[in-house]
């Protein structure tokens, strides 16, 4: 099979952005996504789609964009690019449910092409559950596992520690949540392995509305306390600290003029700080802090 | 006079640090600042005090530090330093009134030094209040201006230029608030003019819990509306995003193994984000969003 070319790539992560929204509609049962299209002056442009009315998910987007153009030095510069024209398209996504007893999500596919031919493929899920619980944690990464595994048995592991690196505040010392999967970079040297890649990329998209609806259907109508949405608040001022102080993507759109909402839609609707907040010893809520570290592994881990 | 010895510094700037907390918990009239003292393992410590059930002010901290030792690469590199001892002091203020209609505010004064005699001082007062009020912003610039002109009739508008470019969200294209002074690496080429310097620092010190005080009897018993409230919750969110994106000694200390908790001090209790936020046309929220602009000279303006 000739290799795809990156207006085909373009169409299938718009198309990924349609599956899942519908799939994430479905989930919640009353929120409709509502879209919001912008245009980048330099070329290329995106389509942001903002949930709205949730029943489920308060607040979050699934965002595609495809943008291309005289690579700004910047970016070339980071990168370690030659100058000359780029193109990136990619399909990110955050959701933040009301019920703290359901988790935050995050997912990106993204593509990345220099006209001399250099190219990447980039991407991961990673899940940031308010309230750390094993068995949810194990089928997540068992569910990420068995994707993996189909195209490459080396993914996983290799992947997995990937995202326990990627997703830590080093500030605090803590991971972001239970982690999942990143990578980046990732390149082919024949057509083969190009579709492959990309096969990848699509069945991640295709994986996460599934296993998003997994969570959303198993906690959102149980009830919680107050003190439950307290923490939450708390656990969202992390994402947040996250974001804004170490995610790379984040912090690179900002600096280099890139669509600030659509960047930020990453932001949950409310966060709370509280000076030395420590939870009670035994807590559910120190439970979770203890289990913000890297090198757990959730597939097998057993608290016991 | 002799030239004072940065022991002698940390020794004023603690006093100052007792001084503004007086001063503020007089003008809350309820609140009471409780201390977190910590120690740097490589040298020095700090002592934090962090305002508690206060009346007006719902959260916030004047932080007082004094670190020596070996200068960290990262530092040193940043700042273009030989290597070598560092010694550094200085006291930090943010706060964050519970009501819509009292604005936020933030000081620092901070004095550093190296073994081998380079030196300088640092600091300013910036206010950033939920709504701007031009004849409230006027009076805070009065006040900045007349103790700058104490010392150096230079010092308002080059300090008031500084503070425009540095509290400023590039992404945003938006300032912080209204400004005030800043000023960076201010050093003496003799006794008497290292004299004046710091006791210009020792001035703004002064002149802290006076203006705030000033906000927070003209405001505080208000009452104000729950739109009102919302408002400054999306306020804080944006003093979030300055304080984790661009302010370079929150990134710095987070960035360089600083004290986490006292660095994030300057968190609001609770912000909020919203997509695409757009305030009413003709509203007080559309005037204080067309009004986070630089080089508005509030001394003179009439919006009128």
């Amino acid at each position: 099979m000739p290799r795809k070319s990156k207006e085909e790539i373009a169409a299938l992560y718009k198309q990924m952005q349609e599956y899942i929204c519908k799939g994430l509609e479905a989930g919640d049962g009353k929120g409709v996504f509502k879209e919001d299209a912008w245009i980048r002056e330099e070329g290329g442009g995106g389509q942001t789609r903002i949930f709205q009315e949730g029943l489920i998910i308060e607040k979050g987007g699934v965002a595609y964009s495809a943008v291309y153009g005289p690579t700004p030095k910047k970016i070339a510069d980071k990168l370690a690019l030659e100058s000359g024209n780029f193109f990136a398209t990619g399909v990110s996504i955050v959701l933040h449910p009301f019920s703290p007893l359901v988790p935050i999500i995050h997912m990106n596919i993204r593509y990345f092409e220099m006209e001399d031919g250099t190219h990447w493929f980039g991407g991961g899920i990673d899940l940031t559950p308010h309230y750390i619980v094993p068995l949810d944690a194990a089928y997540f990464h068992q569910r990420l596992k068995e994707t993996c595994d189909l195209f490459d048995r080396t993914y996983y592991p290799k992947f997995k520690n990937w995202a326990d690196d990627y997703f830590f505040l080093k500030h605090r010392q803590e991971t972001r949540g239970i982690g999942g999967i990143f990578y980046d970079r990732l390149s082919a040297t024949s057509d083969d392995q190009f579709q492959e890649i990309l096969d990848f990329s699509l069945a991640l998209g295709r994986l996460f509305p599934e296993v998003y609806s997994y969570f959303m259907k198993k906690n959102a109508l149980l009830p919680f306390k107050s003190e439950q949405k307290a923490w939450q608040a708390l656990r969202r001022g992390r994402y947040v600290e996250f974001n804004l102080v170490w995610d790379a993507g984040t912090k690179f759109g900002l600096d280099t003029n890139g669509r600030t909402e659509s960047i930020l839609m990453s932001m949950p609707p409310q966060a709370e700080w509280a000076y030395q907040h420590e939870p009670q010893p035994g807590s559910p809520e120190a439970f979770t802090q203890a289990h913000l570290k890297k090198g757990i592994d959730w597939l097998t881990y057993n608290p016991c």
